[in-house]
């Protein structure tokens, strides 16, 4: 059984759709051995409590980074996690955490990155005025949505647009590619070869 | 009837698929005026004149950057272009000629902008390990690869895929989107709201 750790601070809609995901048979032997976030009154973390999960708030407030860090990497040891998601979890990790799980851990990001990293990935996009965006989730490293890529999927921005009807477009695709890029990792079938992610047999 | 004028340094492919999609009646109401390159031996000049169609070469060696571009806006202007579509023209344009064909010169670039302007975008994209990539036809501006989107169109990278199969599939979209883009244009059925392209009825 494989164990993932969820890493949250608001609603945690991936967080659920992952959730979903495990429930219908579609990550194989695989379970959310704990959701931890950072700020107490994340929605994230009730609805983690009322799907009978382990759900941890860590207080990341008025804390350094690598101390905070330190104590979020202790409760994933505890839970014994092997890979964690970050779903909407609004802090970096320090060096040390990337370094404690270095290949496994995965962020989705609301964009077709190396476009638009960062905030408001969605609104950015539609201001620049593409016609293709999309979600990426990738491996964390050191630097900010920066990671090798496991999975892409566009979505068309259309001139009827507005920037909600965007990000609703990019949500829907997020929670599907979120649970396939999990499976595939765990799946252990595949290689990164200079930054490509390549399936193996 | 719109006037074109093409510039290119090389073989043109994207002129040819302009020259094509004109013939073909998909471009409405226009014909290319000139096509002037930079380079006197670049096979785009000779398939143009194979082609009938006024081939001009305004070698910019040795020359300074605004002087050149000085000729060339004099050689649009007496074909009297209404119309530039760079196709593979291997030279920054001037502020000065920008500038004297303000939001009348498109180029297409083979990315996804903003993601991997500049040289050899196709080989970026590979390496950077995307999943979804493509064109995007754009009005030229100041800045490099940069000015509003006029049209994009994505392609998969697999997992099969060398370098070449990446370009050969973006190549492909391209000549599709050349002329769809220009045919925008021409219709003048667009509005420019900050950098999003709308069409009109």
């Amino acid at each position: 059984m494989h164990n993932l750790g969820v890493l949250l601070s608001g609603r945690g809609s991936n967080f659920l759709a992952i959730a979903d995901a495990i429930d219908a048979g579609k990550i194989p032997d695989a379970r959310i051995a704990v959701v931890i976030s950072n700020l107490a009154d994340a929605p994230g973390l009730e609805a983690a409590r009322q799907r009978g999960l382990n759900a941890v708030a860590i207080e990341a407030r008025g804390r350094k980074r690598a101390e905070h860090d330190h104590e979020v990497v202790a409760a994933l040891r505890s839970h014994e996690v092997e890979l964690i998601c970050l779903a909407g979890y609004m802090r970096l990790l320090s060096p040390g955490f990337v370094q404690a799980f270095s290949g496994r851990i995965l962020n989705i990001h609301p964009s077709l990155l190396p476009a638009f990293p960062g905030l408001d990935a969605q609104m950015q996009a539609f201001e620049y005025g593409v016609q293709v965006t999309g979600c990426t989730v990738h491996f964390v490293d050191e630097q900010l949505d920066h990671g090798a890529i496991i999975l892409q999927r566009s979505v068309p921005v259309l001139s009827g647009d507005d920037p909600h009807a965007v990000a609703a477009r990019i949500l829907e695709q997020e929670h599907v590619a979120y649970a396939e890029a999990i499976a595939r990792v765990l799946s252990g079938k595949y290689e990164i070869v200079g930054r490509r992610y390549l399936p193996k047999k």
